[in-house]
């Protein structure tokens, strides 16, 4: 998706993007980062907290609203107020608009000097690496920074997750050198995808895409397969669903030849703090 | 290099082609998994345990004569006995030629159906994930399925690792299914070169070449930088040396804009077993 300011433009769009996507066959449906607002992280104005909401609260009762109408598992980014507190959140509604749970961004980007000053709108998660129990399968959902890093997705594998979402906001710098601007496009695929390798599971990355100030959302959503593969893989500036079938057997097929998890040393390696399979 | 049955034709290739990198202006140098043997791990047979020795010892004797004669760096991987235990071990010499130190394969395949029946011949590896200072560089040495675990990477980089090299035998199966070999040989590329963008640092794949039994060793060793780019890429089937210019100065301009080692949350991942640096 394109953002745009309007929260109620930028929701009905979402709505027309998901029901269309329900309409194509599509089960689990994942939304990008903030999908509510343009990037407002780009600056540091605490005016901008009036976008947060509490969970449960108006933005979460619509979204369940479409995963019960549609029978679809629907994963949003949302930026979440709780009490005094602020977080960048996602959540994940079953096909019977019942919120399974929510996770909370745990690396948090303070970088204003690359335009992803989140540090002042977001507190750390608290919640962990949780995974969840939907009608098409077990989900991880984490977001955005998070990604570049291998620890959380072993955790949330470790604990049962098939499919691990990144709802997303990264993009090329307006000013930036195309050389580099094209690496870290590249990199952002390869660290994501080497997740899908390293665990023997699907992931999926959401991204948006259009120009908002100093940044140029590289869009180029994809799905990988447990070895790497891309199964779909979307436009760099386009708007689009990107649809793929993940066939879940691939998962033993490919840990029956590569059973890396289960083939760890714990006793040299960390065993993942929260991994209930770890020993 | 391809190998084949007699271990002092291996050391006479392997001494040609280290003498040639060096004129070519090499530093460091890297030869592949168990270069003085065929990957004799396709099948179990005790007879091969007559293929350690003891480190020191006669090979790594003659190994640390090449690196002070030519002023270089020598990574190399050894069939090691202690005792009445075996390891697949790598050995790191400077360039006055002293050992400076061992690092013993943590992650052992016992995978005789895809030809990698290690575990007969292996024992654990020990040592944990240890980092030598050496005249170019600090750098880590793992070990062929080791490749497959970021932990380790993560670990070697936390302690200072520069540069991470991977002696490898891993190959194509000659009856295996054409897209999952293709498949697979880019997994491979992708999950080494993910270590390097998760770790801002370099890493160097080495692997061998040439039909062995059920195996076609793939070859591709790489170089890959902090980004995850290819500085080197050499050929599938051919013998080769892949040479690189590895910029250390690239570490600390890529770290500047995605300092993911220092964001690390290690109140919910898992601090590195090891690793000197996390809290």
């Amino acid at each position: 998706m394109k953002h745009e300011e309007d929260v109620k433009a930028n929701f009905a769009k979402a709505k027309k993007k998901v029901f269309e996507a329900a309409g194509l066959g599509a089960q689990i449906i994942s939304l990008s980062e903030l999908f509510g607002s343009l990037y407002f992280c780009q600056t540091e104005n605490p005016d901008f907290f009036k976008l947060a909401e509490t969970v449960p609260g108006p933005a979460t009762k619509e979204l369940a609203g479409w995963a019960k109408e549609l029978g679809i598992v629907l994963v949003a980014s949302l930026y979440e107020k709780e009490g005094n507190q602020f977080y960048n959140t996602a959540v994940v509604f079953n096909v019977d608009g019942k919120l399974l749970g929510k996770y909370r961004k745990i690396h948090i980007p303070d970088d204003l000097e690359h335009y992803y000053g989140e540090r002042t709108y977001f507190a750390d998660g608290n919640l962990g690496f949780p995974v969840f129990k939907t009608r098409f399968g077990t989900i991880g959902v984490m977001i955005c920074w998070d990604q570049w890093y291998p620890e959380g997705a072993r955790i949330m594998a470790s604990n049962g997750a098939q499919i691990i979402f990144y709802p997303t906001a990264i993009g090329f710098q307006v000013k930036g050198d195309a050389a580099i601007n094209k690496a870290e496009q590249e990199a952002w695929q390869i660290i994501q995808r080497s997740h899908a390798i390293a665990n023997n599971i699907f992931v999926a990355a959401c991204n948006r895409v259009g120009k908002e100030k100093n940044l140029n959302f590289w869009g180029t959503s994809f799905v990988a397969d447990p070895l790497g593969r891309f199964v779909a893989k979307g436009s760099a500036d386009k708007e689009q669903i990107v649809i793929a079938e993940c066939n879940l057997k691939l998962i033993d097929e490919v840990r029956h030849d590569w059973p890396f998890l289960s083939c760890r040393r714990f006793d040299v390696i960390a065993s993942p703090k929260g991994a209930k399979q770890s020993k």
